[in-house]
């Protein structure tokens, strides 16, 4: 046995604080603007949506935030995660490059969104509130904050986008399990959702859709709130316990990343695990290369445009300073659904446009190989979504290996493809295929947005 | 944080010995006997079938054996998997007990059976053996040895029961993942498969069906050995690891386990956690109470007879001195598919009929009201054959409450439920029932074995 294969830490050694980034960034992030007003969205604007702990943690400033012990009690069902060496597809791949992924498969429900849906919870339990509302697409998400509702004694009402609903339903049960109740959307449960059945007959729902029902039962009930899964500087900043145990982790195992790499829908995986590292590069002279991999058929990071837009479809939302690709711009039905979002949050957008970090964009079929050849050479089946940081750093790896390099890679396997298996099935049949967003069909979503702000 | 919920052993704590328990055994087991001959079967006989190694560790009385490096390494990929005190569950329960189990879910495949499968493809391996054979219901199994094989370089055929193959599609997706040849059994790839399909047109397949295709390839094709998931010493010896890393766990934690659980298919998993204990019950003098969980429509150890019976519905087997239900018993369609089998391995019947270890029966809908109790407690949605160890461990904590002592109980989590979801949807519509089998319907089946041996 050449080398440690898995990095693991006692319970004691999790991380004590969230890091928030904001407070070591020169240029920090625009302010969100009221969609009527056009003026910068005040924190006590955001509480009617948002339990008041988290609307803070959205506009602090400060660098280091506790994580309340409740929190970390709840983490402790699966945390700390395994820093874990790659050292199957380092040899499958023969690259002199060392590889490491943070494991967040090995949460209860399969992916990293517990991180988050246990922090949500529990400020909302804690001010008080006796109902959540969410929506979800794949239902990583939904999933993992029913969960966390069902520990702090919350009811939770889950809008999930009619197709995922009808063709995912395994996922529902999980959510159904842990006592959630799951709804398809548009249902005719809210005012929107039965204007939106009324306009679109027989319509198969989208996130946006199910966002909009999710805000307005949140909005119109007493003692209810809202959660949101990505995007949001709160949510990121639970995330980055990912990255600051992946750095004590490192050094146990005498590394330091020359890369990191992590999916991207919204951001909340790969700031996670990039944004406790990248301070280095901020604070402490590292240089270390930060990547999102997003899939070239919802290229936002790559091809979209740093504008002013909604966060939904529907325009309820802020207007939030992001890189785009319009909200009106349909992503292409790929099977990594936590993918398929229009914009990426504004913290990440600020770093993208400083160029603090890259993005790279992959290709569908690319991203299911990388996920074959890692479950053969790690055993561990990838969800659809993280086969993207695996392929980006499957190329890092391999241009390591043209230049000659030791180079060390670091990515987050954000989740386990175990529900996701008819995704894998369907790329076995040869029924998936490439797609490259055309150049006219984003230049039409982002032209709209000029006027918006 | 008042209790440490997780105790993680680092890798190089692993155990580097499998434990023999028939080296303590005052009783041993009674021979397997050639079913031709009824002679008590020579480790030759079984080398066409099996390879080397495990024919070895089938017939050893040495008491450890040492776990090859090889095997180490590739167990190193989940293993050593955490012992998780389930507070949620005792708060749930309001019981003085400590409840702990030992979390087997975590492994890639997400459930205990890799344990054996990585050994078996080793051993297979440097006997330069090119292709394995093996069956599978409910999938687990046929998932780990797809896994194992990919590994160390050796093809796989896969029987699948037909039902299963059409009902649990994403099982079959996740041995294709890996590498894995599935066919749906009876197939028409063997001559005794082919006879099968004439003779029962139209039929969904069985357990015994898919063990007599992949024995008959096995048999005839070069190169070739069989793989099995349960029942035999060897396939046991190889869980062992799962109650020595929980040994030195329970010792981190401060405490001894009063009673070990787990539920009882062939016994792979039982034996797993229960042994490296249970030697302290024989040669220290300790006094724990040792419960196997089987379903109440399949009650080989509660209500079967002690008899020379086949491992295999059809009677291609040696003879196994076991617990039986008699080999043409026909287990109702229950979702613990694992638990479906006739028979229990021989050193457990030898140690259930000398009185060591004890047989609780479980009704379905019980073990699910316990499983969506401890999915709400602990997050982890278990697998519905381990829900039959949780429902006998609540029944041991509610029993502690009522008496006012404070025990210590351990159960081992054999695997999660994310990919048998399909049974608890079922379940939540009400479509699940209780079965007890007919008292009749066992006596005329165990009074065919008489004649047998």
């Amino acid at each position: 046995m050449k080398v440690t294969k898995k990095i693991v830490l006692s319970e004691n050694d999790m991380p004590k604080q969230w890091y928030n980034i904001v407070a070591d960034l020169t240029n920090k992030p625009m302010p969100m603007l009221h969609p009527g007003t056009k003026q910068p969205l005040k924190p006590e604007e955001m509480e009617g949506l948002f339990a008041k702990g988290l609307v803070e943690q959205e506009f602090t400033t400060e660098r280091y935030i506790d994580i309340p012990d409740e929190v970390r009690d709840l983490y402790r069902i699966y945390r700390p995660t395994p820093l874990v060496r790659a050292s199957g597809l380092e040899k499958a791949l023969d690259t002199p490059a060392k590889i490491y992924f943070k494991n967040e498969s090995v949460s209860p429900v399969g992916s990293h969104k517990l991180n988050s849906a246990i922090p949500q919870a529990y400020y909302n339990k804690i001010q008080g509130i006796k109902h959540m509302t969410t929506e979800t697409g794949a239902g990583q998400w939904g999933s993992a904050l029913s969960i966390a509702c069902k520990h702090f004694g919350l009811d939770l009402d889950v809008f999930m986008v009619k197709v995922s609903y009808d063709q995912k339903p395994y996922r529902k049960s999980v959510m159904r399990t842990y006592g959630a109740n799951v709804v398809a959307s548009p249902s005719n449960t809210t005012e929107v959702g039965r204007r939106l059945q009324a306009a679109h007959p027989g319509t198969s729902g989208s996130l946006g859709m199910a966002i909009s029902e999710a805000v307005e039962k949140a909005m119109t009930q007493p003692d209810t709130r809202y959660g949101l899964g990505s995007v949001l500087n709160h949510v990121i900043l639970h995330q980055t316990i990912i990255g600051e145990e992946a750095k004590k982790q490192m050094e146990i195992a005498g590394d330091y990343p020359d890369v990191v790499i992590g999916c991207f829908g919204g951001g909340s995986n790969f700031c996670g695990i990039s944004f406790p590292f990248l301070r280095d590069n901020l604070v402490g002279g590292k240089q270390t290369r930060f990547i999102a991999a997003e899939p070239a058929s919802c290229p936002k990071l790559t091809r979209g445009k740093f504008e002013y837009d909604f966060g939904d479809t529907e325009g309820f939302t802020p207007l939030l300073p992001m890189f785009t690709l319009g909200h009106d711009f349909e992503p292409a039905d790929i099977h990594a659904g936590g993918l398929r979002y229009h914009g990426a949050g504004t913290i990440v957008s600020q770093l993208m446009k400083d160029k603090l970090i890259e993005a790279t964009d992959v290709e569908q079929l690319e991203s299911f190989e990388a996920g074959v050849l890692f479950a053969q050479a790690e055993g561990i089946i990838p969800a659809p979504e993280s086969t993207h940081a695996i392929a980006a750093a499957i190329k890092e790896a391999l241009k390591a290996k043209e230049e000659g390099k030791e180079k060390v890679i670091l990515f987050n396997l954000s989740g386990h493809g175990l529900i996701d298996m008819a995704s894998y099935d369907r790329y076995f049949a040869g029924e998936l295929k490439n797609y490259q967003v055309p150049e006219e069909e984003i230049a039409k979503n982002v032209a709209k947005l000029e006027k918006l702000a």
